[in-house]
C-alpha cells in the first residue's frame, strides 16, 4: 500500500502537479483524505526522501525538492527516437501462420512437441537435481560445459561417423542460436542465403530480419536440388540432408557431393541443420555432410529438441577449425553461455550411455505410432490422401488430394472442435502448394489415442467433403 | 572401432586413393593387414555400403561406387569464403584482460563470483527438481514462463517502485543477451552508443562488434557526469546509475533527471542495467530510472547472476511499451526464448518469498564480509591505499596509491603463489588511470577466509615495495 502511495506522489512531483519548495500535506491529513493508516503515508513519504524527490526540514515539515519537477524536455510529447534497419526488418515479417501446441486438446497432431514419455520427464528431473551441485554457481564457460562437449565428440563419432575434437564443439540455445550465429559471423546485410523450398520458418524470418535476402532453392523426392544452386552464388547455404524440412526427403550422396562441389567452387559455406537423424526406421542414416567436408566449410548443427525436450533449449555446433574463434566470440557477445544445470545433467546422461538407451527406446516406439496414423489415415482417408513416407523423422507429410484450401480450413476447424488438431503445411512454403497438405507430429501422442484421432480425422473429412456435395 | 575403419576408408575413397569402380579389399585381406576381426572389416563396409560409397555386386564382390570420388573442386585447396563485417570486427577485439575464476585458490577475490552459500545451492537443486516437471517437456514462451513474468512485477513494484505490466516484462539469458538484443532492435552500424568510463567491458565488446561507435563518458563520485554527454547525439545511452560498475558511484537524483531530459532532447535511448541494486547496505536504492521514466525511452535490465547464480543465465529486461514487441521477435529469432525448468523454479522461487528472504540473510552476511575485507585492508595497508566504499554491491575499488603499474603486477603474481586471486580494475577503463587499482568481490571468500586473505595482502604489499627499496 504505502508503495502505491509512493508512487502516485512520485508522479505528482514529477508532473508538476506538486511544485518545488511546496510543502508536502500533513501526514494525518493525507491518511485521512485516502482512508489509510498514517503510518502507510509516513513510510511513503520515507521513500520519497530516500529517492530525494523531497526534503525533511526539522521546522517547516517535508517540502518537494527544489530540483525535482520533470525538465521541460519530458512534459512535451517527445517524438519517439529512431530505431534500428534490423528492427524495421523485424516490422515487416508477416505473422508465421504456424499453429501453436494446444493444451487440453486429446489429439494434439503438432509437430515439435516431443515424445511423450512421463518417465522420462521425472528421471530427467532427478538427474537435473545431481546436476546443478555438479555444474556449480559460477559463470559457464562460454564454448559450453566441458565433459558435455566431451561427450559429444564420442556420440558424434560412434553415431554419425563425425570427427572432431572437443574444441570444435560449441554449445548454444538449441537451433535457432546455431542459426543466429551463423548468420552473425558468416552473411552481412544484403547477401544471398539459399535456404531449400520448403522451408523452416524461423530460418527464414531469422535471415530477413538479418537484412540478408533468402533465395528457395527447389527439392524433391533426393532432397534439394543442386543444379538450381548453381544459378546463385550464395553466401551461405542452409540444408536438412538427412530428412529435408518438412518434406522429409533425403539427400543423396551424389547431391551431397555436388552441394559440397559446388560450396567450394562458389565460395559459400554450408550450415548442415541435422534435426531428427536420430530417427531412422530402415536403418542408418546417410553419413553426414560434415563428415564428407574435405575442405571445413560446413557447420554442422543438433538439436537435443526432438531427442530431449524442447523446453531444456540445448542444441550445439560443430565448427570448422576455421570459424571456430570467431563462434566461440559471438556466443560469448551474445550471452555469455548457456545455463550449466542442464548441460551437466546432458553430460552424464550421454556418458553413461541412458542418452542412447533411452534413444532406442524411443525409435521403437515412434515407429509403432508412425505406422498407426499412417495406416489409419490411409484407410480413413479412403484415397482421398497421399502420404510422402521417408521412414524418417517424428513427422509425415498428407497431402489431401480432393479438397480446396477453403474446404482444408472447414477441415482444420472441425477436427479442432472435435479434439483433433491438424497442422497445414503451406505456411512452410513461399507460394501456395497447388494442393493442400498437413504437417503432423506423432511424437506428442500416445499409441493408444492415434487409432482413435485417425478415426476423427475420417469422420472430417467426410463432413466437409459432403458440405460440398450439397 | 569399425567406425575407425569406416572412416579412414571414407577418407581414402573421398579422396580418390580408392578409384570409382576399383574392387574393395577382401575382408579377410584388411582384417590381417590392420589386425582386427573379420566382423569388425564386415560392420565398416556395411556403413560403406549404407553411405551409398560402396556398392556390393553378387558376384564380383564390393566395389567403390561410380560418382563416390571427390570432385574436382574439393581436392584443390579451395579459398575460404567471405565471412560477415561482423567476424572482422570480432577478430580485432581486444584481449579482455580480465582474470577469470580459479578454483582451489584458498582467498579469491574475484569480481562475478555468487554468494557463497552451499545452503542455497542445495534447496535451489530441490526446487529445480520440481521446477522441470511443471515447466513440462514443451518450447518455452518466447517471451519468458508467465508465472515468472508476474512474479517479477509484482517484486519489482514491491522492491524497485517500478510499475510495469506482465506485458512489458521479457525473460532473457541474462545481461548480456539484454544488451545484445537492445544493440540489434536499437542500434545500426556506425551509430553512436555512450557508455559510462569506467565501464562493463562485455558492454563495450558488443557495441564494438555491433559495428557501432561506443562513447566513454566520465564520472565522478555522482556517477555519470551527464553535461558532457550533451556533447554527443548517442542513439543509446547505457547507464549503471544503482551502482556504477565498477567505481561504485551511485547516480544522484538530479542527474538522473537531467539524464532524461538529455535522452528527451537529444532522441536517445536508456539502457539502465540495475545489475546489483538489491545490495544495499545503508538504506533503500534511490528511484530506479525506469520508474522517473515519463517519456517511456528506458529499457531496463536486471540479472539474477549476483542474486542467485551465474550459472543460471538469467535475466529480464522490463520493454517501454514501444519497443515490446520488437524485443520479443529478436529474443524469438535469437534462441525461440530461454529454458524452462529455470524459470519455473525462480517463479516459485520468487512468489514463495523466499528469494527475498535469501536475499536479505544474504545482504546482512555480505555486509558483514565488507566489513571484515574494508577494515582488514585498511589495516594492512597502513596508509598506502585508498579505498571507495559507497554501502552497496558485491565489489570495492581499492586504489594503490604508493605503487606503479610494474609493481601492481608484481603484487598479483606474488598474491596469487600465497593463494590470494586480485584483480586489476585497469581493464576497464579505455586508458590506464593514473594510480593503479584493484577490484575486488568479496561474494564468493567466506567471513572466515577474507581476515587472513587481508593479512596476506598486506604481506605482499610490503614485499613488492621492499623490493623497491633495495
Amino acid at each position: 500500500m504505502y508503495e502505491q502511495v509512493a508512487r502516485a506522489l512520485r508522479h505528482a512531483i514529477l508532473h508538476g502537479h506538486l511544485s518545488p519548495g511546496e510543502r508536502m500535506p500533513a501526514t494525518r491529513t493525507l491518511a485521512q483524505m485516502l482512508g489509510v493508516s498514517r503510518n502507510t503515508i509516513a513510510t511513503a513519504y520515507e521513500i520519497l526522501r530516500a529517492d530525494q524527490l523531497t526534503v525533511a526540514y526539522e521546522r517547516s515539515g517535508t517540502r518537494v525538492a527544489e530540483m525535482a519537477s520533470v525538465p521541460a524536455e519530458m512534459k512535451r510529447d517527445a517524438v519517439t527516437p529512431p530505431q534500428s534497419r534490423y528492427a524495421a526488418r523485424l516490422r515487416e515479417l508477416r505473422p508465421s501462420g504456424l499453429g501453436r501446441h494446444r493444451e487440453n486438446l486429446p489429439y494434439d497432431l503438432h509437430y515439435g512437441d516431443p515424445p511423450h514419455n512421463p518417465a522420462l520427464v521425472r528421471s530427467w528431473s532427478r538427474r537435473l537435481l545431481a546436476a546443478a551441485r555438479i555444474a556449480g554457481p559460477f559463470y559457464p564457460d562460454a564454448k559450453g560445459f566441458p565433459p558435455l562437449r566431451r561427450a559429444l565428440v564420442e556420440y558424434l563419432a560412434r553415431r554419425r561417423g563425425i570427427t572432431c575434437s572437443e574444441s570444435d564443439v560449441l554449445i548454444v540455445g538449441g537451433t535457432q542460436q546455431a542459426i543466429a550465429l551463423s548468420l552473425r559471423t558468416l552473411v552481412d546485410e544484403g547477401d544471398t542465403v539459399a535456404i531449400e523450398e520448403p522451408h523452416y520458418q524461423h530460418l527464414k524470418q531469422a535471415i530477413t530480419a538479418h537484412g540478408a535476402r533468402s533465395v528457395g532453392i527447389p527439392t524433391d523426392q533426393s532432397g534439394i536440388v543442386t543444379s538450381e544452386l548453381r544459378r546463385h552464388r550464395a553466401r551461405l547455404i542452409c540444408v536438412t540432408p538427412s530428412h529435408q524440412f518438412p518434406s522429409g526427403a533425403v539427400l543423396t550422396l551424389e547431391r551431397r557431393l555436388e552441394l559440397l562441389d559446388i560450396a567450394a567452387s562458389d565460395g559459400s559455406w554450408i550450415l548442415e541443420d541435422d534435426y531428427d537423424s536420430e530417427f531412422q526406421y530402415r536403418g542408418r542414416p546417410l553419413a553426414a555432410l560434415r563428415s564428407l567436408d574435405l575442405s571445413a566449410r560446413v557447420v554442422y548443427v543438433g538439436t537435443f529438441s526432438k531427442t530431449l525436450f524442447p523446453s531444456l533449449r540445448l542444441g550445439f555446433i560443430v565448427t570448422p577449425p576455421g570459424l571456430r574463434e570467431d563462434f566461440i566470440k559471438a556466443k560469448r557477445l551474445d550471452d555469455l553461455g548457456s545455463p550449466a544445470a542442464e548441460q551437466a545433467a546432458l553430460a552424464t546422461f550421454i556418458r553413461s550411455r541412458q542418452f542412447e538407451k533411452n534413444l532406442r527406446r524411443t525409435v521403437l516406439d515412434l515407429n509403432q505410432r508412425r505406422r498407426i496414423l499412417i495406416d489409419g489415415l490411409l484407410r480413413h482417408g479412403r484415397g482421398r490422401l497421399q502420404i510422402n513416407d521417408t521412414g524418417a523423422g517424428v513427422h509425415i507429410v498428407v497431402w489431401l488430394t480432393t479438397l480446396s484450401y477453403p474446404q482444408l480450413e472447414r477441415l482444420i476447424e472441425l477436427a479442432l472442435s472435435r479434439g483433433l488438431g491438424l497442422y497445414p503445411i503451406h505456411p512452410h512454403y513461399h507460394s501456395l502448394p497447388p494442393r493442400p497438405g498437413l504437417l503432423l507430429g506423432y511424437a506428442g501422442v500416445p499409441a493408444e489415442a492415434l487409432t482413435r484421432a485417425t478415426e476423427i480425422f475420417g469422420e472430417c473429412l467426410d463432413a466437409v467433403q459432403s458440405a460440398r456435395g450439397r
